[in-house]
């Protein structure tokens, strides 16, 4: 053992009638006869889908302390552990608890039958915060609320109290709440340094309402859980990237500048994109989901989903997409884990026995809202490797050296897999199931880190899988729940559960019920994105409704302003990016992550650290002309101005063009940063 | 045993593993050691209230089945019952069961500790209906949903669906739901002819959503759960108000017509009155609720709340009620069991102590929407003298034949009561409490009869103690769930449980975030006002926003065609209000009350028998000329043209003043009856 560990250990005590978990001096885990911390049950679960929406009711028919435990010390010093209701009770789950230097693990060996919930407590107390859980768009800490954890539609809206989600809700069941998310994870992160992990792919809810525990419900006992410490928030995203994997770099060519969301056919991308360069704007790709394809409903513009080249609509692609590639503009597309009806690919799954089924053996037609797609079983090994052929073919070998790989949140609970799995089981497993089909597709084509996938459904693995993380569909609009404000919450939850590569639709995505974009949220939203790894842009699900890039003089030079921030940046956010491949910190960071002793810092969920030097605080409000900023003990410049500040609340100038940001006087890059206050 | 009994028959069977509760030949409860029909546990509740609504959420720590049953049979053939979780475990519960003729009751006799969350399953089957529950304003029949009862606000909307309960829901936590009461009652009727009474005071949750039980949830063990079983429907109710009480007679002055609400002064009343003379409208009574004064806030015109004549607004009162009651017209007033901190009730009350006090023993100040009351504590008996006096004194003795017992369901969850009781417990029991310090006041000033009251909170107990229901504060609109037509299912479900003499707002009350009341409504609400016990008008909440009877000559006239119709009918209704005096059957009636054969019957809650020979159909949409009536097989006349039907659906001419009403060819009212074609 070295120092460090020295310092930071995980340790277990016998009790008369149980045991303790200490995480250093921090109680982890308390169980004796009177304070139980394990609770089984059994519930009737009620699961309704609406086109990637959920209605989840349980009806708990039991759920029991189990109150007796037999503790046995092996000869190792783990514990062997006989939970039951009484004293003499016949066992009801038989544990081994294992703690080692800075792990420790609780391995369920043995279970009764007849249980299929599951409540564990942890011990918390009043000061502790909590991180993690996936991507959260409302709460970053999410002490005092529960966290239900089931991959699905974030939700239009996800405020009740907003009139746009009440529309949601009845029109459409879409609205959601705060929980909701395309990337759930049953990880969390304590303020006390350490972090817990339930290896479950099972519905789960965790509850942080209560001031002395937590309650992780799981709806099965879980194979094990996991906790490891750390003397630091930046070891402990280290140590948690070395269980569940990193993203690779970057491709180089992705600093070239922005990617240009555009639809519409080769003549209006090319038109698009020769008025974005003859206005200056640095332009890495340009992005164009409907390369297979569109199709109009009640929503907006969605796709034809049929993954390959539509030359109807994209005449002469294929040349097109290598003479961009000549001038350093590379293309991307579009693909989701969904075949419609209506195409080919659908018509070959069928037939080969690649469609999931439904209960009476037919082809399971999942509706994606106006229609109907099969849903490619990846439980079955053929249809694996059919769809990393698909991906191979006729994504890669066209010449996509991008693309958005959209959904995996939507496998139907009813559905009949191959590998004869529950599919509530599988359900959230499916994300990173979906992430690894597009990982093996690009490292079985040698194009790792020349290609980059970006996803919005995430679970458990995901981190190993996706090669970056898109935030979803936000509204377009300035709501703290699902607009511009709600990304930066999400960019730091997934960062601290090791996806540290994030990044946004700049303007957001949805326009419904009245919300149109606006040019100013256009241009606050690119502010942030510039100070992201990825700065991409989004049409909208109803372009007509929504402010472009391209409307006018002032937005296209304030994107190539944007974009030549985001360039001149270029070799500080790479270093970032090759920091979180080797290491698993992410790229955004949370305050705390560097001024562990801020307590304010803990607090904060609309501001971060790009980076240990840069701090970001995105206008995130409408017509503002200055801006309050938190900044911890540090000494800071601002990006701009160049003008000093220490720690503190400062109220600095922040008009369209110049987003609040700060850089530490002390860092490397300074002379870097410096520079752009010329731009 | 007479015949009767004998087809009519509880039952207990035992069984090696437990027993069975029949009804004929209906299994009512079952327990075996794997069907426990017992479930106990242990809850942490957290109730906030914000102006009578009140968010209750329950963190349920254990919930165990009591599978074990020790079954003892007494020599009265009684059975006691020791149940426990497990075969040799020590018994948790320990109950008598009994089953004599038609009736059958547990009664709990010891509980273990630590136990505060109680389930019991009663055996279901797919074709039962459910009814009663106190007055349930949505749904009627109440299979396939659950319903908390818990005495509150019934909520402004009542349905998560409609705009207005979405803003009442955020502007002021008022939207409300479907289960939301001013009168619930632990009391479900089967229809396999038997009730089910839970002798409760405690938070409750009755959960028809099963295919084969139901599920009640009670916060505490009862003391003891009543079945009781008979031949025919009207016999049932005859038992359900033997147990729970009666309502006395209406005063005979009733009959002389409606009960104008006015509002604004003698001179307002006086003006209004003579109008409505002139135009022919039958008056019995001006209920003028503002005779103790009144205050405006942003809610509408709102009351002083300190009961005494107020003589600033009502010059001359004392002499004018004697003058008005010469004439035929009763003067009815306002009062419920809160005095506002502003008047001298409130002073003399705080000094005496019989105001409930907070946590901190001062009084409990409860906030009634911009002015603020103390709760007299009527388990003070000394508080409940006092406030019978103040009715006597100031109500009474000053010439008031009648008023609103307004409110009765805000008693706070954390006041402190003189009694020392929970006032979680004494929560529900509040409404019966206040109706009973007004009928004592009532029938000690020897006017029992004479006077009535109409009170729209109520509970177990109410039957007895209050002289007149009122369906509480409708919308003034057409929504199902809080508009006209949600009267009808409230006027079955509370004369299913024995209270039934019932009436409404005609007009509706609650003019929020732009409802207003047309005079369509009003008029459409007074038809149906007429083929009920009572016709009253309310101003509603925001007169100005709303239509009134004396607007225009029009709605003047059709007022005035109504209340004759409801004074022809008089002997009629008479007679039914007698018979619900003495027997306890109800005024108005379901459909499946007279014609238990037919299927459609037991599913019509737009619908009612009133009495046995008057079929009502209340047109309670907007716009309709014609309407779509269900009539069971039997010979009907319709009241109006005369036409003759027999059962099935028949489409009626139904303009503004001719309600679809029929009548039974074989009536001995039918003389009378036929009348109304001339009217």
């Amino acid at each position: 053992m070295d120092t460090i560990q020295n310092k930071v250990a995980m340790s277990l005590t016998t009790l008369v009638d149980g045991f303790e978990l200490y995480w250093n001096d921090q109680l982890i885990i308390k169980h004796s006869s009177t304070t139980p911390f394990v609770y089984v049950g059994y519930g009737e679960e009620d699961i309704e889908m609406y086109r990637g929406n959920f209605d989840i009711n349980d009806y708990l028919i039991e759920r029991v302390a189990l109150r007796h435990a037999q503790v046995n010390q092996n000869e190792d010093e783990t514990l062997l552990i006989h939970l039951s209701q009484f004293k003499n009770g016949s066992p009801v789950l038989t544990l081994l608890v294992k703690a080692e230097e800075d792990q420790a693990k609780l391995e369920f060996i043995e279970v009764e039958e007849g249980f299929n919930r599951f409540w564990v407590r942890i011990e918390a107390n009043k000061q502790e915060k909590v991180y993690g859980c996936g991507e959260q768009l409302s709460h970053f800490n999410m002490r005092g609320k529960n966290f239900p954890l089931w991959t699905s539609e974030p939700g239009v809206g996800r405020n009740k109290n907003t009139y746009v989600t009440w529309q949601a809700d009845v029109l459409d069941k879409a609205g959601g709440d705060y929980y909701h998310t395309n990337f759930p994870q049953p990880t969390f992160i304590s303020s006390h340094k350490y972090y817990c992990h339930v290896e479950t792919t099972s519905y789960a809810d965790f509850d942080f309402r209560h001031e002395t525990f937590h309650e992780l419900h799981i709806w099965e006992v879980p194979n094990e859980i996991i906790f490891e410490g750390a003397n630091t928030f930046i070891e402990l995203v280290e140590k948690i990237t070395n269980r569940f994997g990193r993203q690779p770099e970057l491709p180089e060519w992705t600093y070239n500048g922005i990617w240009l969301g555009i639809q519409g056919g080769t003549d209006v991308v090319e038109q698009k994109l020769e008025k974005a360069l003859s206005k200056g704007i640095k332009v890495g790709g340009v992005w164009c989901q409907d390369w297979q394809g569109e199709r109009i409903t009640s929503f907006g513009k969605r796709l034809m989903w049929n993954w390959k080249w539509n030359p109807q609509l994209y005449p002469n692609l294929d040349e097109k997409i290598k003479e961009w590639k000549q001038n350093g503009i590379r293309f991307l597309g579009y693909i989701n884990p969904y075949v419609a009806v209506e195409g080919d690919l659908f018509t070959h799954a069928e037939q080969q026995g690649y469609l999931a089924l439904n209960q009476n053996g037919e082809t399971y037609l999942v509706d994606f809202g106006e229609f109907y797609c099969g849903v490619v079983d990846f439980t079955n090994p053929e249809a694996f490797e059919w769809y990393k052929g698909v991906i191979k073919e006729h994504l890669i070998d066209f010449g996509l050296d991008g693309w958005m790989a959209d959904f995996g949140e939507y496998l139907p609970t009813d559905v009949v897999l191959h590998n004869g799995q529950s599919p509530i089981q599988m359900h959230n497993a499916w994300p990173a199931i979906w992430a690894q089909v597009n990982y093996e597709a690009v490292q079985e084509s040698g194009k790792l880190g020349d290609i980059v996938y970006f996803m919005r459904a995430g679970y458990t693995g995901v981190q190993k899988y996706c090669t970056l993380i898109w935030a979803g569909d936000q509204s377009v609009d300035w709501s703290l729940d699902d607009g511009l404000a709600s990304v930066i919450p999400a960019a730091l939850s997934s960062g601290m559960v090791g996806c540290g590569l994030h990044h946004s639709d700049i303007g957001g995505y949805t326009s419904l019920h009245g919300n149109k974009r606006s040019k100013e949220l256009l241009m606050r939203w690119a502010e942030m994105g510039a100070f992201t790894p990825v700065m991409r842009t989004h049409e909208g699900n109803r372009p007509y409704d929504c402010a472009q890039f391209d409307d006018d003089d002032e937005t296209l030079e304030h994107l190539a302003r944007m974009t030549n921030v985001y360039v001149t940046l270029a070799p500080y956010i790479k270093s970032l990016v090759a920091l979180n491949a080797e290491t698993g910190v992410p790229v955004q960071r949370p305050l705390f992550m560097h001024y562990e002793h801020d307590e304010k810092a803990y607090d904060i969920q609309y501001q971060y650290l790009f980076g240990q030097d840069l701090l970001v605080a995105p206008v995130y409000q409408e017509g503002q002309q200055t801006w309050d900023v938190y900044l911890p003990e540090d000494e800071w410049i601002h990006l701009w101005s160049g003008e000093e500040c220490n720690g503190g609340n400062v109220v600095i100038h922040a008009p369209l063009g110049y987003p609040p940001v700060f850089y530490r006087k002390n860092s490397e890059w300074a002379s870097l940063f410096s520079t752009l206050t010329e731009i």
